[in-house]
């Protein structure tokens, strides 16, 4: 009977497999660390030369700058994982700016107790995923918090890019009659992360949609359409993004439903966990507004990359008196999709 | 006796008043939060525009990208609190490579429950710190953790500066004789964190050393000085730096203990506490390792700055094959000074 317990419960891990205060404290173990996780995987010129600073030249070109902190619960979900998603995330705010992401910093705060065997995990996502997007983990900073003063791990990165253009993607430059872009179907990430979080199995499992999205950009950029504005889907959906968007250009903007792309499976967990698939979290979708006559060019040059291949015109831009967001649903009534006060889901990004 | 208990605690304080969940979920209530304390307080034109990336001109030189979490305990301690610290810190990781800052990003994770009244106060602080500083905090971002998976509040400022000189500034470029300059009196920050946490009275407040270094880096480098490398002495103090820059460079270092400044007030709480001052936590002191002819010059440079007028000369570089650090006592003795395994003092930054 005893022995059954014992087989059916987890190894305790020990004190070395896990982090200890005494890792984030500037001595000796906390170098350790360092070599042993974050420069070993994310080898590069820049973390050998172990200095509190990464120098580089920096390309010709406006900069950008972003930065986003991970609290994402549960850290492991379909499709990816707080690593894949520190990275990704902060790469697509670089690309909405028309930024191609050149560097990123990556911090840690880790709880007294985490299992180092699953930072490991998510320090090699991070240098996949970085790898993957051509972009260097220059610098990085380790602190511990102590146990229940903190969830596990969260992560900071911060991202500089380069912008190669001269245009300025910015809700400023948002004008009456733009064509307003989806790039893909929504939801996936949002749903992902709650079915996780709550142990909940639906037919088919459904995948965060995380992605770099900087290629599908960069290629719109390098065929010359003159891209207006760009906003990635994340907390909050698309709802949120096109108020944002509305609110700080004055548009009223127009969004057909039946013209908004979500899977079948997405939408029927949508119903069975009262969620609206327009308000959910993606991490790997965004909107664009380019001019009228570029609609279709950008669609087909955005639907040869497969993170966009059911890219689709949702709506356009009426005027800028407005500061609204219209949305014509199925039946054809029309009625305000207004942002939410607060959210539908908690530390999903 | 009812009442004179009320009396004595303080007034709960309404939800009203206190970080919600919502406030982290993308949603009306995040865009209030920000609009009403972080773009109020930071106001500039990258954040007015609300969009993820700040976009700017980057001028000419190579550029330094260094990033740094801040899980300070508690957040208010004499003579600063996270926001200074936030600001300053990784103000000073820049001018350690000798780059002028430029921009910072500051990234918030708060813990539901946390008072509004706090924050506002800490960025309050931080905005002084910033325009102290002349540097702009040009991008941000906002999440919230549930009560208990957080400790109040946790900071990740990230700085971008400009090197406009031709030096590297880098272990890499020790060489033997430099001299080894410390640019004012030890562990002042780390015992008022201290204090402050624990409660302690010592006759006199301790004032944690808290400050910009980036002004006296910036005169040394106008004056022509050809550093060879900075450190500042955050998490470890003196010792944990000393030995970082001599594992890095290969150097073995001579520091006479006599000539390490540091007050009495500060070596009296080390004794009580039994701490090593060398071992403890500054955040506004540096090292600098600097050919010998250029000693005097550089101290005489560097005692200018109110922050820095106990600058003083401690050691030398004897050679390049011994990756050590050795302290000649003030009873002549010589002894290794090692890196601690741990820490002494967790969470003081």
């Amino acid at each position: 009977m005893k022995e059954d317990f014992m087989l059916s419960c987890p190894l305790p891990k020990s004190d070395a497999e896990r982090v200890q205060l005494a890792h984030g404290g500037g001595g000796r173990l906390m170098q350790n660390l360092i070599e042993s996780v974050f420069v070993r995987q994310f080898e590069n010129p820049h973390l050998i030369q172990r200095h509190d600073s990464a120098v580089f030249e920096a390309p010709p070109g406006r900069l950008a700058l972003t930065t986003d902190s991970y609290v994402v619960k549960p850290l492991f979900f379909p499709g990816g994982d707080i690593g894949s998603l520190a990275v990704n995330g902060t790469i697509n705010d670089l690309a909405m700016a028309g930024a191609r992401p050149l560097h990123l910093s990556a911090a840690f705060i880790l709880e007294e107790g985490f299992l180092l065997s699953d930072l490991h995990q998510v320090v090699e996502s991070m240098h996949r995923a970085a790898q993957a997007a051509r972009v260097t983990i220059v610098t990085g900073d380790t602190k511990v918090v102590d146990k229940g003063k903190g969830d596990g791990l969260f992560i900071n990165t911060t991202g500089v890019g380069v912008l190669e253009h001269g245009l300025t993607i910015a809700p400023s430059s948002v004008q009456v009659g733009d064509a307003i872009l989806v790039s893909g179907d929504l939801g996936r990430h949002g749903i992902a992360v709650m079915a996780a979080r709550e142990g909940l199995d639906f037919e088919t499992t459904i995948q965060s949609d995380c992605a770099p999205l900087a290629e599908p950009i960069s290629a719109l950029l390098n065929a010359g359409i003159e891209i207006h504005c760009l906003r990635d889907l994340t907390r909050g959906g698309l709802a949120s993004a096109l108020n944002e968007i509305a609110s700080a250009s004055l548009a009223k903007i127009y969004v057909e439903e039946c013209q908004i792309p979500v899977e079948e499976e997405v939408q029927a967990a949508c119903e069975i966990l009262g969620f609206d698939p327009l308000y959910v979290a993606n991490e790997g979708r965004f909107v664009a507004f380019v001019p009228e006559r570029l609609k279709e060019k950008t669609l087909s040059l955005l639907r040869e990359f497969p993170i966009c291949r059911n890219a689709s015109s949702i709506g356009y831009v009426a005027d800028l008196k407005g500061s609204v967001v219209l949305l014509k649903n199925r039946i054809g009534t029309e009625r305000i999709m207004d942002m939410l006060s607060g959210e539908q889901l908690p530390r999903i990004c």
